[in-house]
């Protein structure tokens, strides 16, 4: 059974249930060959505090002596490690070797027999440069062998691997089918070549494509994947678990990894690690080791730096920059630059995750910032949704080549004077009306200066599309943070029109959806700040509290008269989450909704979307924010659907 | 005494001589707070294995305990620091509070007194909005004190602190006046309120403006700067040490200070690092600390994350990533994007210090790259120095909009069938004929695809450049690294003309300046190869040997009959760093020049350039590499000049 604890976009934390305790993800399962152990199992549980680790069952069952002691003692009294233990098939083994003498249903057999926690189907490796037809073919067998392991497999619980080679299609349809399958975890097999040769790029889209067709509420494992380097990434594609041998197999090569690559101790002239393993040495004595010591010294290096990453990749999603912390990551080598440059692509599907704020900053790092999911929710939402006002002027400040230059201010101000004008910044976001500037992300982003050409062309083309939609619309000038300011200032001076009315009907629209400003504020609107910022908190139309506008992200929580106006004038199941009766009286106490007793969602609702649970009969129950997408809430048995702020009493 | 280790750039590995020990920098020294002792002298020096650290003697002086003790025992005993102790004056005071109480001679002699290695003049701090007339009374005054304190300093050093504000010319000014001064160490002052603000483009500006100024034989020191955001950049732009008491102060507000930036304990949802300080705490127990306690570890965890830094840019400079390093840094937020940006400026100053070549590959990060001066280095050296064939028809493949389509490779092929022709890859590195395709950084780069858009742009420019010096010189298709490897491919399946004579000639120029392929080439050339490799090893000429190519860097290391041909046609100082008679013995026996030796040099001489050491008869001493500019050979009293490969006997 897995849970969702919190999550950013894709990206998530979880917990897996297993038989041998709980693993919270995002998890690195350290690779113990049962052979060569190069760490203690239990030194990886004590001291690291490793939850799982994963070997192989192939390698003890091809050993007669482990083999003998697995059945006797168990494969957790034979490692001495008292976590979750995962055990591949053999299949790599094949990758590496050739065939492997042993059937599916044997190694799900044995794998059951000596304990496992997490067995693995004996899969398929479809190695990259496969024909589609092999590759499909192999696919075809890898599912047989799944369907039959998923009978097998008793209390055990089953990894279901995800094969494909590196086409797309293949990879989206074998997912599809094993979402069918009673299987617990789906790796993501067949990308240790990928990774090896770096062509992450082709690493991200076999992610994605494995992604579209699985099941949402199964952890997804990234087999192989072992290096710093890729956990950020991975991780922001909604891998949840991820094994290597690679600390272990680059110590005896003397390399160390960090997440901004990998160092050979020859090349390197230094060392910079205040790690537990490192601490204590100099680069001279560790050099000056004898190799086996070194090896061991540099396998625990590589486990606490991946350790420390997997930890720094969870903050990142509780803290709302893993977005950040992928951009700069990627920058450790221009392959990874290749693959971040790749997620423009998928775009529109990370689009259907992306949360409707975070608590952090949006920080520029590069063009490829502008391919986040966020720009084109933006874009998407201002052109549907965005009702351009009636009365007012759009002013246009655009000239052939330097349309956004710092000169056009003061004529601005002028033009400013003497009409009465409405104004769109033209941001790297796109054409953000004044109304919609303290809202998430146009607020809360941070752009360097000057732009670079990839910026300016965003810009450029943002304010072509506006002129499109409307004909008196044409960019303004736009010259970084300091313009938003200005604007402003200078709107706050001699406003043409109601900003706070204009300000409450846009994040209205934009946040609830086209028409839900009329719905809202159909009658007499009381606008409530607040005395110490000035900025909008209350909304009240016709006496009654409707609205509440949050001061982090800009966006409005719903009071209960606001709720009653958009379901009378939306139809079901928009923004709402319909729940089972035995549901109800929890809910309107205030307690929080549970993916099991959903029975509809609203397809277009994202992570953090205020929503209305209602009953059965489409009355209001309680309000609160979706944790979930629609799809993940029929998905999940588990874990929460909505948080409820406030239950409706009757 | 300043001594050069290793250097990369402007960036270096030093070490400086005082009276309580050697100081290798980069360096950070801790700001020990004398009333208020956050971490132990002794455990700095012991446990954290700092070598110098800084305190305030306007503090010590004004408190009447303090000031006896000090002047009882001893700074160092009073601290228990056996380490270098430098002292501020009290200017940091009256840019805090106002004016401050205390005359610059009498400071000075109180540093003088309590036993201070390095002291520092009372300066005036000049801050970020002050007028240019009010900054340069301020500058004047402060050459001033500076010039009382170097007579008053006896044995111990002084610190001459640069100012000027954010006036670049001030700036410059003041270091240039500084420079005839006798002090020791260059602090540039005054930026702590551009840091706090995140002013980091105008502080990059202020470091080149001064750097520009001073003596390139004194330490610099950058006032004020001790988060480990800024040290990568610091040390690029020429910053030997840095200072802070942000490890206390944030650490008494409960902020985590990383690489990436720093972080707040109230919006942290957890912890990844596994430093000494934070290793055996979890985030809650960390939490639940007293106030007292918490500042204490995360005081030491801010230090062992600054020490980690500093030793991470070290490695850099020895490992030749540091640009790699500085441009992944400054993804931590826009504003040190935006003086990374700002470095384009500078492209001309910072090329002067750039390296013939690097250890490390090129790796691009983002459109910043391009700005990098090898950039303007490979732009230069090409269009003043290539020759272009006179017998080869240049092939053109450029289309209006999509001039570097992958589509063209097939047509190009089909052209090089038909055509004797001679080729350009249209590189972001530049117009690259493929004579110079393994020569660095062409060989030694790599790019993500696909290009962005500055990139395409660059490409577009350098070929347009290439069009208008050579008329029927177009750009060729250009694809990334695969293209590079077809063009290749092609050429070596049908060489219009000897690749392996034209390689010699055009690295001759390049390297050597244009002419010298002339000079080393004149008769009957014979090219060696490596047999396990393929690429040219040794140029031999009417049956002398030469040259010799590296394999790692495709540039030729000079053979005594080369160097001899060069000498010949280029006039001295062309190539040549000149020595005096004393040092003449031992060059000859091979032995490296110092300094303090060297009577001449080559202004175009670029670090790691192959010099011919001459006498003062001009003739030929020995051959090496260069490790110092003329202005740095000239400017330091000790340490090498030329690294000094093959002397030549008499």
């Amino acid at each position: 059974m897995f849970e969702i604890i919190r999550r950013d976009g894709l990206a998530r934390i979880g917990k897996l249930e297993t038989p041998h305790g709980q693993l919270e993800t995002p998890a690195l399962l350290p690779v113990v060959n049962p052979r060569l152990v190069t760490v203690p199992p239990r030194e990886l549980h004590d001291v690291f505090g490793f939850q799982a680790l994963i070997t192989n069952s192939y390698i003890i069952r091809n050993d007669p002596k482990l083999n003998a002691r697995a059945k006797e003692v168990g494969l957790h009294e034979m490692l001495d490690f008292p976590g979750t233990i995962m055990t591949d098939s053999g299949t790599f083994q094949s990758h590496m070797y050739g065939e492997v003498e042993v059937k599916n249903e044997d190694i799900i057999n044995f794998q059951r027999e000596i304990g496992t926690d997490i067995g693995t189907v004996l899969d398929i490796f479809t190695e990259p440069d496969w024909s589609k037809e092999k590759t499909a073919h192999a696919v075809d067998v890898t599912m047989d062998r799944t369907i039959e392991a998923a009978d097998l497999k008793g209390k055990m619980l089953l990894a279901g691997v995800v094969q494909g080679s590196v086409f797309e299609d293949l990879r989206e349809d074998c997912a599809r089918r094993l979402a069918l399958v009673d299987v617990d975890v789906h790796p993501i097999g067949g990308v240790v070549p990928l990774m090896e040769q770096y062509r992450f790029a082709e690493l991200a889209d076999v992610i994605v494509a494995s992604k579209k067709g699985l099941d949402p509420s199964r952890p997804v494992h990234l087999f192989g994947a072992g290096h710093p380097m890729v956990f950020a990434l991975a991780a922001l594609l909604g891998c949840d678990m991820f094994d290597s041998a690679s600390y272990a197999k680059f110590a005896r090569d003397d390399r160390f990894m960090f997440p901004e690559g990998t160092a050979s101790l020859a090349d390197m002239k230094g060392i910079h690690c205040h790690c537990p393993a490192c601490q204590s040495h100099s680069y001279q004595e560790i050099a000056a080791m004898k190799p086996a010591e070194r090896a061991a010294l540099i396998a625990r290096h590589n486990l606490w730096v991946s350790l420390e990453e997997i930890q720094r990749v969870k903050r990142a999603i509780l803290e709302g920059d893993l977005w950040e912390l992928v951009e700069r990551r990627c920058r450790a080598h221009p392959a990874l630059l290749s693959a971040l440059r790749h997620l423009a692509k998928h775009q529109e599907y990370l689009e259907r995750f992306e949360p409707l704020s975070r608590d952090n900053s949006l920080l520029y790092t590069g063009p490829e910032t502008l391919s986040r999911p966020i720009f084109l929710r933006y874009e998407r939402r201002f052109f549907e949704r965005y009702k351009y006002p009636d009365t007012e002027v759009m002013v246009a400040f655009e000239e052939a080549g330097k349309p956004y230059a710092r000169h056009y201010q003061k004529e601005m101000a002028d033009v400013m004077e003497s009409c009465d004008a409405h104004f769109f910044v033209a941001s790297p976001i796109g054409a953000v009306p004044i109304e919609l500037d303290e809202m998430y992300p146009v607020a809360q982003s941070l752009f360097p200066e000057p732009p670079d050409l990839q910026t300016k062309e965003r810009i450029r083309e943002q304010m072509e599309h506006l002129s499109h939609e409307h004909p008196y619309a044409l960019g303004v000038a736009w010259d970084g943070q300091a313009t938003i300011d200005t604007l402003m200032m200078m709107c706050q001076k001699k406003p043409s029109f109601d900003i706070d009315l204009a300000r409450v009907r846009a994040v209205c629209d934009y946040q609830f959806g086209k028409g839900a400003a009329d719905l809202l504020l159909d009658g007499k609107v009381a606008i409530k700040k607040s005395e110490t910022t000035g900025k909008i908190r209350n909304v009240l139309v016709d006496g009654e509290h409707i609205l509440s506008m949050r001061a982090n992200d800009g966006f409005f929580t719903l009071r209960p008269p606001g709720a009653m106006r958009l379901k009378k004038g939306f139809d079901a199941p928009k923004l709402r989450v319909t729940v089972k009766d035995d549901s109800i009286p929890f809910n309107r106490e205030g307690k929080n909704v549970f993916n099991a007793f959903v029975t509809e969602c609203d397809p277009e609702i994202r992570p953090m979307d205020e929503v209305m649970v209602v009953d059965q009969k489409d009355d209001l129950v309680a309000l609160g924010r979706a944790i979930l997408t629609r799809e993940e809430m029929f998905s999940f048995r588990t874990g929460i659907a909505v948080k409820v702020r406030e239950g409706i009493k009757l």
